[in-house]
Parts: C-alpha cells; structure tokens; sequence
C-alpha cells in the first residue's frame, strides 16, 4: 500500500501555529516522524480559512523538503494553492484533489499535465456526494474519461470513492466498500484506488480501532494508497500484515521485523 | 457475523487429554470461555487418531450442552462420528463438513436431510484443493447443484472456501479473499461463506495479527460465518467494529461496550 502522512495539516492547532509562526521544527519533526513510521508521501495541507494559504503552501513544502526527499500531496481545493505547492516540489507531485465538477476538471487536470503531477479524482459531481457503489462508479466514468481528453492517461489518477464518518452516514461504510471493487472493474488494468481513511471515524471513540479494521477491508479489495496517520503503530501493523496476506510482501515468520 | 468457537478441538493437548479422561470440567470451562465471549456456535472436534471417535464426540456434545445452551457444529470427516454427535443436539446442528467429492456429498447431504442440520461445504474435489478462484467457483456450483437434488436448499449451506497456511501458500490468501466475492456471485440471494480463520496463521509468529486483519479482509467482502478463537479479544473487537462498518449492528460512540 502507498501510505500517505496526513499529520502535516492545518486543521490541528498544533500545525496551523507553526504555520502563523513559520516554526520549521514542528513541521519538519512532523515530516520525520511520518517518514520514519513507513511514510511514503506526505500530505500537505495549510487548514481552513487562511489568508495567506499560497505563500504557507510554498513554505511548508519547503520547510519539509529542507529535512526528507520525500514525495509531496499538495492538498487544497484551490488552484492557487495548488500552484504555489506544485511549483516548489522537488519530486514528482500528487495533487490532491480534483472532483468531477466540470469546473474543477478543467482546472485540475491541465495544472497535474503542466507540472507532471499525479492527481486524485474524487467521486463528487455539481450533485454533491451519491450515495451508491453504481452512482460512484458513473462519476468515475466521467473523471476517466475527461482526464484522458484532457491527455492524462489513468495510470496517472487514483478514484477516491469518498469516505464519509460513521457516526454520521454508517450505511456508506459497505458502499464505499463494494466501491473499491466497481472502480476497479471500469478499465483494465485496473484504475488505481486511494482513500482519505481517517474520516470514518471522526467524531468516534475508538477511532483507531475503526481505521484499522476498515483499512484492512479496504485491503481486501485491493486499495493502492491511502492518507493515514503512520503514527498510529497498530495500524502500520496491519498494514504490513495485509501485505504479505496479499502476497505483496514476501511472507517470513518475522516479517513484522523486516 | 456468526462467530464458531474453536477451542473444544481434540488436537489442541489439553483438550485431547480432558476427553480420554473424561473429565467434564475443562471441557465445560471451555463452552463458557467461548460463549461468553461472544460464540454463537461451538464447533466439536475429537482430534486425530481416536479409536473411541464417536463415543467421544457423543460425550463431548452432552458434556457441553450440560452447562450451555448453545448450537454446535460437528466437525468430523466421519460419517459414524457425524452421526454420534448429530444424534445428541438438542438445537439445530451444523454439519463440519462435506466436500465436492461425489462420495463424500452422496454420504452427507442425506445425512444434513435426516438430522435437519445445516451443512459446510468445503470447495474441494477429489483432485484436491484448486489454486484459482475460478476453480473454486466451479466446485461450488457442483456442491450448490447436488445439494439442490438431494433436496437441500441453498440457504441450508455454508460455503468455505478452503484458507491455507500463509507459511505454505501466501499466493492463496488473495485468492481466498476474491473467493468469497465469487461465491457470492453464484446465486441470488448470496450463497453464505464461512472459513476456518486460524489455519492461515498456521506456523506463523503473529498468529493473532494475522487472523484479525484477515478476518476484516474477508469481512469486508461480507463473509458470514468464521471458524475462530472467541477469546481473543483483540480479533473480537475487530469483529465488532467491522459489524458497525458494514452498518450491521448499529453505531453508537460506545459500540464496543454495548
């Protein structure tokens, strides 16, 4: 599985202080951290409402880069945001995320072809956010289709069929399950799959718990990547585990050790 | 998911021991252990190499059900044994198991008739255990139609899909995991599957990691039924958090107390 650090995210107070302060320790701690739990990209967000989102972007970017060769997922929703980031990558970017409103395509798309970047679709229209495997599977059709218009072959995306909390929308947890397995019968060979797991379990108790179990479903399914907290050792644990159980990784009585 | 106990098993010493001495108190401990950790059924297994097989299986049955109301499986290959342990269930009994040998389903689907037990069927034929999913499928197919003839609906069945030791056959755990969803696919509504959890882990260093994230693998393929140690607890947490993440048992914050 590609596994991709959330921690370095505005949204934890934590972050957008060093963010204000432009701490480069917290930052780059934060990248070590996730780097050295089994990282293999990070995710960069600079939190919500910010005046000053571009210009943190870049410096964040930066201020990871002064500590780990790693590869970056700049996420925001805004194509400024996303220019400031992208343009300071040294490795090859992910650009996290499009949707398939038409308006978004025709912005993301372009800027993942101009700075040769990866990009992940989200299953969301101009209708929001449907609530069935076969409706996720048509929207995914379209971000398909429209990237390869827009000349970005679909090695080059992962579909993320959009986890929703379980304490708020528990029906969606098997959907986005069957979901993994529709997106993956669209093309051959199959489209790559990413989630944003951690979401599941907003606002629950055992929130590891939750994490851990649905990402090893998700496994089961053939899930590529997905943004978690690499932190969190037991679900690392499991991660590994699925790999040998998927015949990814060679299986040794000891292989938790190597 | 309908959680079978697998600790009451002749091959485990204890237990081999407790039946040669008859002796009703360790087995009895073991019902309770497994019940009240949360075991619908318990599946009874008088071990390798028993002379005394169906007088032991017979005791071990009224043994158990002396001290718990609780379904049973019986889990033997013999037919003489199925019928001792059979004969003595006060609740509907599931049989463990038959295979798509013709003599082994000519044997034992009559006997599932006679005793009005529901039945494992494990997809194995006489050219042993198949490599691929398709050729799981196909054996399937050939126990769901002999069944159907010998007048056993599908709905009486289980079918298992055969776990190997990841030690022995890493290539056959994502094999077991697409299996599941085949099966499935077999009839309308879905045939149900169930497998023996713990072989997978078989010579392994991280038996319980292995057994929980497969289990949540296959549970999130919506397997029905598993063969496992109820009392560990880590894997039955995973059982109940994958039941709330395939909306099967309602979500509350607290839902590993409730």
């Amino acid at each position: 599985m590609i596994v991709i650090g959330e921690r370095i995210n505005g949204q934890f107070s934590r972050v957008s202080k060093a963010i204000d302060a432009r701490d480069a320790k917290v930052i780059q701690e934060l990248a070590l951290e996730q780097t050295n739990a089994g990282a293999h990209l990070l995710d960069i967000n600079t939190g919500p409402g910010r005046s000053d989102a571009p210009d943190a972007m870049a410096w964040l970017v930066r201020t990871v880069q002064d500590v780990v060769q790693v590869r970056l997922s700049i996420d925001s929703p805004s194509a400024k945001v996303q220019r400031a980031g992208l343009a300071e990558c040294n490795l090859e970017p992910l650009i996290n995320s499009t949707t398939a409103e038409q308006k978004r395509m025709e912005t993301f798309f372009p800027i993942a072809r101009e700075y040769g970047a990866e990009i992940v679709c989200l299953t969301i229209n101009e209708k929001g956010i449907p609530n069935s495997t076969e409706a996720r599977a048509e929207i995914a059709m379209v971000l398909l289709a429209t990237a390869m218009d827009a000349g970005i072959n679909t090695d080059r995306l992962f579909l993320d069929p959009v986890i929703l909390p379980i304490s708020a929308a528990q029906d969606q947890c098997p959907v986005v399950c069957d979901s993994i397995t529709a997106l993956r019968g669209l093309s051959t060979p199959p489209p790559r799959t990413l989630v944003g797991l951690s979401n599941v379990s907003s606002g629950a108790e055992e929130r590891s718990l939750l994490n851990r179990t649905f990402l090893a479903m998700l496994l089961g399914r053939h899930l590529d990547a997905a943004i978690v907290d690499p932190t969190d050792a037991e679900l690392m644990r499991i991660v590994k585990a699925s790999e040998v159980l998927l015949n990814q990784r060679l299986y040794a009585r000891s292989f938790l050790k190597a």
